[in-house]
């Protein structure tokens, strides 16, 4: 790295609703897009910004992390308030902080925590139903517990994915449902996930809740190793990028220049 | 009343955010026209449905009253699913009722309540941001609640009221603030108000809470019977439309034909 050259860590939370996901496309308003526009006006050129995870349009964050480098001349308590100013207000900056030279969100990252609302009741409120996936229907919690359970594994989750990838062998540490209320809230925690493995995830214990697929079937399809017509992919509204982790050290090496986002 | 003809008495909720408020209006998203090209649809005719409350565009409600006269060949189940089927998500009705022959929803209430919410801290999270004001510099709570005192009594409500208006007398008989976490949440109860008064009374309230007007300016507004350029409007965002009351005269003649809204 460069001398006067810092890497800055940001701790992000957005409701993705009104947002084309993560990723940068040409005229489409996006996350990165939208970060990448404030640092433009903020450093006068183009500074890539790199994500912990690569959210789909629809997707919400909490706690998503991303990383860039640059040479700035505002402070990070500065930058903080800059980009908070220019970013629009579905986009929060939670925190900044100055980053050791190698850190990068994404291949820094050691796990992911995403959750996944369901609401299981007759009707949604107009001001929930951007946050939760609608289900009017009667679900078998018992029997989405019980599949919930089995995705926790190191496994090849090939017939979760969306395409067939190289490299499809992923580490689920936490797959579990609670009952919050007349919401089932699914969380997952893994190293990484593969292109709508949460959602297809979520899409399949959705069908053993219906009663479309027994529990003892996901053995079945996980052996399969292809996506099959039994795995549906649930809507985006449900999902958030809870949180990321990475190790030690990854430490900041400033505090955090603010927090206390509410 | 036609015979055939039957009364009908919705109590609505809705997300104010995406709508022009609640007047029909050409070519624009409002609640009224929604309703009505809803009831079009199921009709096949217009009919015209008057609400408790004229909400402002991006002014919520958890509990607006609308009611229509209409013969139609479906029991009130029925068209409350109907309804719900053809509505936009962020409009829903949470009850249908069969009301007395007399009930109209503006006409008949006795008395309405709105709830403003102001986040004081120094951020807002994108999920809170179209239902809070949001405020970062601290306030004075302790003089905001005197001030909102100072707002229950039967008087002429001219000074916070956007136009000069023929019967300018109001009955509020709630005025008060309390504080939940680090929201500030006022709630008024009046027979009914003038245009833009709840929000005018807030943006005095918040002007009080910067220490910009004392408590005791407030009699001498109320005094002059003319709006001044020391009454901001607060905006519509933190507004919300509660409950409305009406007479046990009023009671429906059916039971809710559904309720349960989450």
């Amino acid at each position: 790295m460069k001398s006067g050259v810092t890497n800055y860590k940001l701790v992000l939370c957005y409701d993705g609703t009104d947002f084309k996901g993560w990723q940068y496309q040409p005229k489409q308003r996006t996350i990165q897009g939208a970060l990448e526009d404030a640092l433009l006006k903020i450093a006068g050129k183009r500074i890539p910004v790199f994500g912990a995870g690569r959210t789909d349009a629809g997707v919400h964050a909490e706690g998503q992390v991303a990383s860039f480098k640059a040479s700035l001349s505002l402070d990070n308590t500065k930058l903080f308030r800059a980009l908070n100013a220019i970013l629009p207000d579905d986009l929060r900056v939670q925190s900044i902080e100055t980053a050791p030279p190698d850190f990068h969100a994404r291949r820094s990252a050691v796990s992911k925590i995403y959750r996944y609302r369901i609401l299981n009741a007759p009707r949604v409120s107009p001001f929930h139903l951007r946050y939760v996936l609608h289900v009017r229907y009667p679900l078998d919690l018992r029997a989405m517990r019980k599949a919930a359970a089995l995705f926790a594994r190191e496994a090849d989750f090939s017939a979760f994915a969306s395409n067939k990838e190289r490299h499809p062998v992923r580490n689920v540490t936490v797959s579990r449902i609670r009952k919050v209320g007349n919401e089932i809230v699914y969380t997952i925690r893994a190293e990484g996930f593969l292109r709508y493995m949460v959602r297809t995830i979520v899409g399949t214990i959705l069908e053993v809740g219906k009663g479309k697929i027994p529990p003892e079937e996901i053995e079945e399809l996980f052996r399969g190793k292809k996506r099959t017509l039994r795995t549906p992919t649930a809507a985006a509204r449900g999902l958030c990028l809870v949180r990321v982790f990475y190790p030690r050290s990854s430490r900041p090496m400033t505090k955090a220049s603010s927090t206390g986002l509410v």
